[in-house]
C-alpha cells in the first residue's frame, strides 16, 4: 500500500469509528442536539493525521491496530473539541471549518462549548475503556495510565490549551508586543506541537517500548509537530481557499505574527525543510520499520490543507 | 470531632492541596494569566461537599486520606470547571459567584473557556498521578483506570455537561415547553447528581470494595444528589443573597422551572425529606461506620448557602 493510500484507508477506518462511538452507549441520554452538535464537530472531515500517527507508531512496535485505536480516537476527539473551542466568537471567531459551518454558526456558542466539554471527557474514557486485547496482556492498566497521563499533559495548560492561551494574549492582549519567533516558536509546540508529539509517543507507550525508543518518537513527533505548524503558516499565505477549506490569508490580514511573517518565506521554507530532516534523523534507530512515518514527515510538510 | 469541624478541616484540606497544585509542576509553562484564571475559579471558596464525600465514602473502607485526596481533587476539578463555563454570558450569565466576580468577568470569556479547559485536563491527570501507596497496593492502575471512567461518565454528556445541556435548551430554547418535573429530575440527575454519586462511589472504587457496597455507596449518592438539588431550589426561593453568595430569586424571575416552581414550596420540602431519609437507608449495610455520611446527608438538606 502506497502512502497515500495507507492514509485514506486510515481516515476511513477513524471516520467509521467515530460515527460508531457517537451513537453508542456512550452518548445514551445524552440530548439529540447535543450530540449532534458533537458530531457535526468531529465527523465528515479532516485529515485525521494525529490518529494516523498513533497507529502507525504502534505498528512500529507490532502493536495490533485493533488495540491502538482506542488512543488513536482519544486523540482526534482532543483535537476535534480544541477546533470547536478555538473556532468560537470570543477566541478565533470562524465561521466555516473544512468548508462548512463552523458548530457555533450552526447550532449557537453555548452548545459548541458543551459540546468540546463532552468531548474532552469521551477522549479520557475511550482511553481507558477496556479492551480484551488489554485484558489478555495483563498490563493495560498501568498502559492506560500512562496514556491519560501523556493525553492529558499534551492537551492541558502545559500545551494545547496553554498554547491556545499564549496565542489570543499575543492577539487580544497586544502582550508580548510584538511576539518574537521564540515566543510563537513555544506558543506552537504547545497549541499544536504536544497532541502530535503524544501521538508520535502513543505506540512506544502502548507497546512499553524502552525509554530510547520513547524518547526517539517524542523527538520524532516534536520535529513534525514544528514542521506541521510552519507548512500552516505558508498554505496561510500561498494556500487556495478551496482546498485549504478554511479562510486563508488570514494571519496576514489579522497583523498576526507567525513564524513566516517573522522570518520570511525562504526561511521559512529553510526550517521547514530542516524540521523534516531532523524528524528523519529521529527515526534513524527503528530502520526500515519506520518507513511510513518517514513519508509521513514529508507529507506534513507537502500537504496541500 | 463534630460535624461542623470535620467538613471545615476537609475545606482547609482541600484548598491547600489545590493552591499547591495550581504552584506545582503541575501548570509549569502555562502563561501567568491562564493558571491566574484557574486559580480564581478554584480557590477561595465553596464548601468542598464533592471532595469531602470521596474522602468520607473511602474512610469507610479504611483508606487512606492520602491515599483518597487525588480523587477528592479530581473531583473538585471538573466542579470547578463546570462553574466557571456554566457563568459564561452565552450560557447563565452570571457575574457573580461565592461574592466574587466570575472568571469571565474578572479576565473576559476566552480565558475563562480555556481555564474551564484546562482544569478539566488537570483532573484527570491528577487521577492517574502517582501515589506511593498505590504503587505498594500493586493495584493501584486498575483501580485508576475504573476513576478515570467514572469521572468521564459522571462529568460528560452522560452525566454533567449533558445536564447542563437540557438546561439550556429549556431555558434558552423553550423545548420542551413548559419542562415538567420528570424532564427537571432528569436533567438535575445528570449536571449536578452525577457527580455527587460519583464522589460517593469513589470510596468503594478506591477499596475496590465488592458489587454491593459499591451500589450501596451509589444509592447513597444518588439520593444525596437528588436532595442537594432541592435545597438548592428552596434556597433560591427562600435564602438570604448575602450568606447564599450569589443572586437569589434568580430562577422565578428567569421564568425558570425548578421542580419548586412545579410541585411547590410544601411538596419540595416533602421530597427533600424523603431523599434524605432514602440516602440514609442506603448507608444500613455499612452500620455505625457511616455515621459522617448520614450526618452528610442532614448537612446537603440543611444548608444555607
Amino acid at each position: 500500500m502506497n502512502f497515500a493510500d495507507s492514509l485514506g484507508h486510515t481516515e476511513e477506518l477513524v471516520e467509521e469509528e467515530l460515527a460508531r462511538l457517537l451513537e453508542s452507549e456512550f452518548v445514551t441520554g445524552a440530548s439529540e442536539r447535543l450530540v449532534a452538535a458533537m458530531r457535526h464537530a468531529i465527523l465528515g472531515g479532516g485529515k485525521r493525521l494525529r490518529p494516523f500517527l498513533v497507529l502507525e507508531s504502534a505498528h512500529l512496535f507490532e502493536v495490533s491496530r485493533e488495540r491502538a485505536l482506542p488512543t488513536a480516537i482519544a486523540v482526534e476527539l482532543i483535537h476535534g473539541y480544541s477546533l470547536v473551542h478555538d473556532d468560537l466568537p470570543s477566541m478565533d471567531n470562524d465561521e466555516v471549518r473544512r468548508g462548512r459551518p463552523t458548530v457555533w454558526s450552526e447550532f449557537d456558542d453555548w452548545t459548541a462549548i458543551l459540546a468540546g466539554d463532552g468531548l474532552q471527557a469521551l477522549a479520557f474514557e475511550i482511553l481507558v475503556a477496556s479492551s480484551k486485547d488489554d485484558a489478555h496482556s495483563g498490563h493495560g492498566h498501568g498502559v492506560r495510565s500512562s496514556l491519560v497521563a501523556g493525553l492529558a499533559e499534551a492537551s492541558g495548560v502545559r500545551g494545547m490549551v496553554g498554547g491556545q492561551a499564549l496565542d489570543l494574549e499575543a492577539d487580544k492582549l497586544g502582550t508580548p508586543s510584538p511576539p518574537d519567533s521564540a515566543y510563537i516558536c513555544r506558543l506552537q509546540a504547545m497549541k499544536t506541537g504536544a497532541l502530535i508529539r503524544f501521538s508520535c509517543e502513543a505506540g512506544a507507550i502502548l507497546a512499553q517500548a524502552g525509554q530510547g525508543e520513547q524518547s526517539a518518537l517524542r523527538a520524532f513527533g516534536t520535529k513534525i509537530g514544528l514542521a506541521f505548524q510552519i507548512a500552516d503558516d505558508l498554505l496561510d499565505v500561498e494556500g487556495n481557499e478551496a482546498t485549504v477549506g478554511k479562510a486563508v490569508a488570514k494571519d496576514a490580514a489579522a497583523g498576526k505574527a507567525t513564524l513566516v511573517s517573522l522570518i520570511g518565506l525562504e526561511e521559512a521554507r529553510g526550517e521547514l525543510s530542516r524540521a523534516v530532516q531532523e524528524a528523519k534523523l529521529a527515526l534513524a534507530p527503528f530502520g526500515g520499520r519506520a518507513e511510513t512515518l518517514l513519508q509521513a514527515a514529508d507529507f506534513v510538510a507537502e500537504r496541500d490543507r
